[in-house]
């Protein structure tokens, strides 16, 4: 097909949805490193972790060497509830920029739970119900995650314990009111209903908690609980094998009408969406057969990538987790209380950070008024709500065919816009009203978390 | 195509999506009645209209001959950005339902205004840019008129005035946050900016607004500017014209599948999205090429067709538009401060009422808790999470389904699913809270109302 007969979107049809997902790391020569003991620096072992995650899940976790997992045919169903997502030719941003580039965006947020997450919740909780679970448990900061966990669980009849981070619990109720809608049980943390909260709550009583404390809580609760497993929505490598289900559709879209991209964008806080989205492209990178420019967008207010070191850390604040190798700022980092932009997690997908390590990927980090700007122009032209996450990738795809204009050169674009803002309008709000400020950490308060990264190479 | 091949959801392509809209009227052998000048009781003229509407948009709404306006090519290019919306076959409801019945419906959620209201605001939008018009002006209660109007305005750069219900305003800050990014200016009602307002809060300093009110500034702002014109979102012929690409869209997913529905569902306001899903159906019906039972749905605490009266009212509760014939439950009924289900107005659509008159359509009217019991239940079975206003077609059709159980029958039915509830989970905390009630006003109270309706017949 040409390039005229484009549609403003493309939908694959059922019958060309993936069958399975991809596993990025076979094709890695140099594998990502291990996750660690935080006792013993032993690379850890399946059955160290069983008593915390789901069997099937710590397979996927662990392999490195398989480049295709079936996608099991309950979860396909519950795939074409709302997938395939729509690949979007963005006319009228083109138009509006009088650009030559040709911008492509795959958008994720056409689902209740407003983003990609929904692709590995359904994932989890199938693997989870096929074990013989009671439910499952896990954390939630902007409700995203917990969200799109709620809604899987219900679909399989799970229970499905969530721990909101108590500010976002107190600001954020309507996030809140959904997840119970899809039947979840939603605890302010730090709670009373753990150690872990209750020991907090006792050295800190006014805490309103933090990302870190409400893993804290959500693994002691699936241990201590029988029949329960601790879930989680980002930065594993079977998240990532999950979302590649994103890249897998965008590139049968493209195929399908022979558009091969030059760029491709991906916001990264965690990395599940960027590692979804680049997946099959990355593949042919890394096998030779094509090549790309890919680029990571974050948060200029917590810079993982650029600003980072790639060595062993705790994947949370609480350091109950094991260790993982990756472009970290340190666990104890928490972005600046004015960061309205989301990815805010310390560190970053080990297989993400190698390939960057690597120099296959590049890395960007842009300021939150920036976004904003783009959130709100894109809004305009192309009617979508972007999620202040997906409008870092929005700023430097903009950024990008700019750079076209100037250079006449038509270049194909494409990037990941993750999801919804719907419930980000205090954000949007903030923007609007002035109040935003583009804080970045200084070299000295990057260096105290630095300096706290547990010694391991 | 055969049954078995239906996927889950039918997208059209690009190049069958509607290239003109339906006007059901000129298939009417009996029309809706004429609106009346409430001065003179005599029939509208165009040149009267012409200070407060737009002159294509009078066009429109005064000709019940012509059956087809074509799309100008600009509103068909907005159209691709959000539509062909998706018609869904509910294969999950249906087994969960262990009905035969085949359910599907036309969800129209999945755009930033998060219901069917855009089609009919960038078409108004559209035709007041060619009018040579500076701006719009509009009154909004829940904000999905008010959301929808304000980025059909920013795609044709329009200015847009927003005269949001004062307690709305208060209650809703996401919503109004919405329409600011898009843009418009919005301004809580009753305001210090009109002569009607100052009044009404001279009078009643403490009032949170109503919908009379805000039309009321709306169209004084209309009038007293120059280059503005007031818009509305419902209850027009002009509207419903707009909504026909719904049913256009649904009928040509179900004949691509040679599907022929039975029963056909839609809830009921001021008629737009309900006349717009049926117009084709109830076209063939009225030339006699097929039959359908058409079901229109209310709130049993607002149930115009069911217990109001086929007469001449204001079509506002400010009393300053024109009389229409319709069945109303008065123009000064306002439903119970408890009701939170939406599809409050005190009215229906002439065309909707005229066809109902005739017996070509039924209403039934449904509590509220029954309609939130039916809209979790969806949400967790079919995962979108449906505006209450949307349940109130869920709440039937999942009881003809249950019909279709117990009888054996393999009707196929066919509802509306206007939109999402995520600006609406207020009303689900409630819901969840146990603090809904399910009030139905007295034969007594109706009739204060009704004792009230202007002498015209």
């Amino acid at each position: 097909m040409k390039n005229e007969k484009i549609p403003y979107k493309i939908y694959l049809n059922e019958d060309e949805m993936p069958k399975a997902w991809y596993n990025l790391r076979a094709d890695m020569k140099q594998k990502p490193a291990p996750l660690l003991n935080p006792g013993t620096l032993q690379p850890m072992k399946a059955e160290e972790l069983s008593g915390v995650f789901c069997e099937e899940l710590i397979a996927q976790e662990l392999d490195d060497q398989t480049a295709f997992f079936e996608i099991p045919e309950e979860i396909r169903n519950f795939y074409k509830m709302y997938r395939p997502s729509p690949l979007v030719r963005a006319y009228c941003l083109e138009e509006k920029l009088h650009t030559p580039a040709k911008i492509y965006y795959k958008f994720e947020g056409n689902n209740t739970s407003g983003s990609h997450k929904l692709n590995s919740a359904i994932a989890q909780a199938y693997y989870a119900k096929k074990q013989g679970l009671t439910g499952v448990t896990t954390e939630t900061g902007a409700g995203q995650w917990g969200t799109a966990l709620s809604m899987a669980c219900s679909y399989f009849g799970l229970d499905c314990k969530v721990y909101m981070v108590k500010c976002s619990y107190e600001q954020k109720p309507f996030r809140r009111e959904v997840m119970r809608t899809y039947g979840a049980s939603v605890t302010p943390s730090p709670s009373m209903e753990t150690e872990v909260g209750r020991k907090i709550l006792a050295e800190h009583p006014g805490t309103t908690g933090s990302l870190g404390c409400a893993i804290s809580e959500a693994v002691e609760k699936a241990v201590s609980s029988g029949g329960y497993r601790y879930v989680l929505g980002s930065v594993l490598n079977q998240v990532l094998l999950h979302q590649s289900v994103i890249g897998l559709e965008t590139k049968a879209a493209l195929d399908k009408y022979q558009v091969k991209p030059d760029i491709i964008i991906g916001c990264a806080g965690g990395g599940s969406n960027l590692g979804g989205l680049i997946a099959p492209f990355m593949g042919e990178k890394l096998r030779g057969e094509a090549d790309y420019r890919i680029v990571a967008v974050e948060p200029a207010s917590c810079p993982s990538f650029t600003r980072g070191v790639y060595a062993y850390d705790f994947c949370d604040t609480g350091m109950v987790c094991p260790l993982a190798k990756m472009y970290t700022l340190g666990s104890g980092f928490i972005p600046s209380a004015n960061h309205a932009g989301g990815l805010r997690y310390h560190g970053m997908s080990s297989t993400l950070s190698e390939l960057y390590h690597q120099g296959l990927m590049e890395a960007v980090s842009v300021k939150q008024t920036e976004v904003f700007e783009a959130a709100e122009y894109f809004a305009r032209i192309e009617g979508i709500l972007p999620a202040p996450e997906s409008s870092h990738a929005i700023r430097v795809a903009i950024d990008e065919a700019v750079r076209c204009k100037e250079t006449g050169e038509e270049k194909t674009i494409v990037f990941g816009l993750t999801g919804t803002g719907y419930f980000d309008m205090v954000a949007y709000e903030k923007f609007h009203d002035g109040e935003m400020n583009d804080y970045i950490p200084t070299d000295e308060e990057l260096a105290v978390y630095r300096d706290k990264l547990p010694k391991v190479q």
